[in-house]
């Protein structure tokens, strides 16, 4: 075995070969995002030294590159949510997210996440983080006003609408334009700076976890000004390293169905290199296989009034639910196009509007016209027009069931977009496997023992969100930090190895 | 850590801790299935010792279980395929193959397997396999009869068709009724006990894996008679141990797109501590969250001449595919309820002959009288067989390109069957994923690394196949014969530990 391979994140250091511990403090975190910043803040205001690592020069991971929104509520609301009239229940919110998580949900991380979600917006707003009082009324895919609070997912759609009492739970943070990941993260490292227990070595690899004779992690390895150096931690590592978005070959060999994506949404240390670790050290990796990846169709709301197809011209969803839901069922459809199809009216502002970039793949002033230039099967089209059209002045979607607001027919002309992933539209996409833990943050083998020292927080645990299907915005931001916070917490709490 | 963990699946033993050995031999191999048995003859032909660690008290595995046929072909036909006039092309094989496997797929292994299927077909032979020169025509799900030869996947379906020139790979072994497996594994058995190398432990547990200071699997731990027993295996182990169908915990952590299935297809002992084995020293597990999972609506294969339908009264894939890429494709639909619609006619002789179990949803003089039995959108039903039986009278199927062979207007009174997984019928399912080998049987890690002393094949690798959308019969019999063979060659082709 090479000297190459011990320091590969995939083969553990053993104590026993650890000549010296070059570094040492209670807690060490991999990793200053928005999990690895809130694990360091707990974990200090619990008595621990923290020291984090970060491979980049700065803080920020890919919390600083997303929007911040943050998916928070229930116990009756969070400050925002009642300000704007919004009486958030937990139950509600614990059904939706349970919902949206699947047959892959982990109940007990999820019921926790949303007993505590109001009291996660109140540590936030104690950080420093500000968020306005008010409600951003319009279909959006991010706030692009200062607004906070707005509908980030499918609450109002079917079949979420039908099982629990819809709550918009989106938090955008008080700043114009889509500018709250930096903004958050300039907040959250501000508190780190001021800790006098945490320090932060920027430019730094972690290359490889340290463990002793009886599995427990007691450290890491680290490269630093191209040395090699042993980092003891007495209470424990917390993994927050992000996700794999940016290893292909983990992509391909776990995620293939992301391949189908066009854009990784991420920043480059999203290596897997945080999984790798702790699987080295016998840590589950689950939910490897699921992602998000979505064709963001609107904005422009009114995009919502039209319809996607697949190339028999069926349609496979109520368009009113989240882009990425969407995404996921076009996804799945046989076949060699995709389509969404809106009236020239609603198309109106797209080309301003719109992220997708989806080119016209046809027009028509009449529905035989657009199944022409679409090369649909003659006749295809007009019956599912018919249908939808007929549905729409009933104010009942017999078939999909979107809701009646968004029921209009479509009358020519019409406009065809292209959403076919490869075909130049915009296909954003990443991970959601990782670290199984507890809730706790406390990283568990397949027997879902525990790994004694070893933490995982954010992207590079498996936390409460498991699929595109169910993926609401502001999930992933709300997860990691929330996650970052309890692995803080439990390390701390942790005996120091002597 | 207690000594029960020490023994545990996903944590291996140092050897360092190993007392005394209290067995030696060569190569060890944990499962007597179609892969263990394959295994054992190529590595005591090279001149290895071998044992064969076996938990039940007979060889079997979840190759008796299953009818033992074997997907094999290319380099112009097995003497089957030739005397019964198919001229079968390495390359047709090939790019069958890689379309079934999909995204995941891996083309290195299928090549290897295509260009040496015919010659595994001839070592079978001279193991004593019978296979008779003869086609079995229908379209069938298995061979009742003793003919050979027969179409057992998607091959002349679309997509698949259009890219490959179909022929006929699954080999049926000479034998009356479903009774290929108990024969096939009778035939290895007797051929691991003429072999003086080869000896054989039933009723023993493989508890885990032994490693020395450098990784290198070097022996494992049993259990036999209640006493844990040290064995060292000087060329190292082979797991042939199955896949994780039996493990309810981990399919519901790692696939849990198949709690879908009602039946999970496999021998007890597929209970994944294979695959915890090999990932507890490092290696990597993937596809762990594809599997096989089927709605068998033939035979009789004239319900062929039907379609199936989504709860919008929707096609949704070409009816004359293999029966799971049809169920994956059924799996993802929106709705409630998929139905299955055939003539009265062609319904025929269902109750006889079918697996699938399926209750009667309705029958209709009418389209619209169906319609209304199964509560479908007035005019979604008629809709559908409007465009369908016209494109039956063309003789092409403009939406979901079904053979023409199989294309006949549908015709009331008609017949609609509920297959809606969880209401009645039959849908088995088994796992795809497995630990990541070479060609070889090498195990290796998430960075493609080999660990020294560790192999795999059959199901707890992950093998040449590797999701339900592209599976036919054959592979997996095909795949364990084939792979375990492999790894028992280059176990015993390997140094001798001193």
């Amino acid at each position: 075995m090479t000297e190459q391979s011990k320091t590969n994140p995939s083969q553990p250091r053993h104590s026993r070969d650890v000549a010296q511990w070059d570094m040492e403090t209670d807690v060490a975190i991999v990793g200053f995002g928005g999990a690895g910043g809130c694990a360091a803040i707990e974990a200090a205001d619990a008595g621990s030294e923290v020291i984090i690592f970060e491979l980049a020069s700065a803080s920020g991971g890919s919390t600083a590159m997303s929007s911040a929104e943050i998916y928070m509520g229930g116990s009756g609301g969070t400050r925002v949510q009642q300000a704007c009239g919004f009486d958030d229940s937990t139950e509600d919110m614990f059904t939706y997210m349970m919902m949206s998580a699947g047959p892959q949900a982990d109940e007990v991380k999820i019921r926790n996440y949303c007993e505590n979600s109001a009291a996660h917006f109140d540590w936030l707003v104690d950080l420093g983080v500000p968020f306005k009082d008010s409600f951003h009324e319009e279909r959006a895919i991010m706030c692009l006003t200062d607004d906070c609070l707005l509908y980030t997912g499918s609450e109002k759609a079917y079949p979420f609408v039908e099982h629990a009492k819809p709550c918009p739970r989106g938090h955008n943070l008080y700043v114009e334009g889509d500018n709250g990941g930096p903004l958050f993260m300039k907040i959250v490292t501000a508190n780190v700076d001021k800790r006098d227990h945490i320090s932060v070595e920027y430019e730094t690899r972690a290359l490889t976890l340290i463990i002793d004779d009886v599995g427990a992690v007691v450290g890491l390895v680290i490269r630093k000004d191209q040395k090699e150096i042993n980092v003891r931690a007495r209470q424990g590592v917390i993994l927050c390293a992000g996700g794999f978005n940016m290893n292909e070959e983990m992509v391909q060999k776990y995620a293939p169905m992301l391949t189908q994506g066009t854009e990784p949404i991420g920043n480059p240390g999203d290596t897997g290199s945080g999984i790798q670790m702790g699987m080295s050290v016998g840590g589950a990796a689950i939910n490897m296989h699921e992602g998000f990846i979505s064709i963001p169709y609107y904005p422009p709301a009114s995009m919502t009034f039209g319809i996607a197809i697949n190339d028999k011209a069926q349609r496979f969803i109520n368009e009113d639910v989240y882009h990425a839901r969407l995404g996921h069922a076009a996804l799945q459809q046989q076949g060699d196009r995709l389509y969404f199809i809106v009236t020239v009216d609603d198309y109106g502002s797209y080309e301003k509007m719109n992220f997708l970039g989806a080119s016209i793949a046809g027009t028509g002033e009449s529905v035989t016209e657009l199944e022409d230039e679409l090369g649909l099967r003659k006749g295809s089209l007009q019956q599912t027009i018919d249908l939808y059209n007929e549905d729409c002045v009933t104010g009942e979607d017999s078939q999909y069931h979107k809701a009646s607001q968004w029921l209009k027919p479509l009358e020519a002309p019409l406009v065809a977009l292209d959403i076919t992933p490869g075909r130049g539209c915009f296909v954003p996409w990443f991970t959601l496997g990782g670290l199984d833990t507890l809730p706790t943050g406390q990283v568990v083998d397949p027997q879902r023992q525990i790994i004694p020292g070893l933490y995982a927080a954010g992207r590079t645990a498996c936390g409460i969100v498991r699929r595109a299907e169910g993926y609401s915005s502001g999930m992933s931001v709300g997860d990691a930090t929330f996650s970052g916070r309890l692995a803080g917490k439990q390390a701390a709490s942790s005996t120091k190895a002597a």
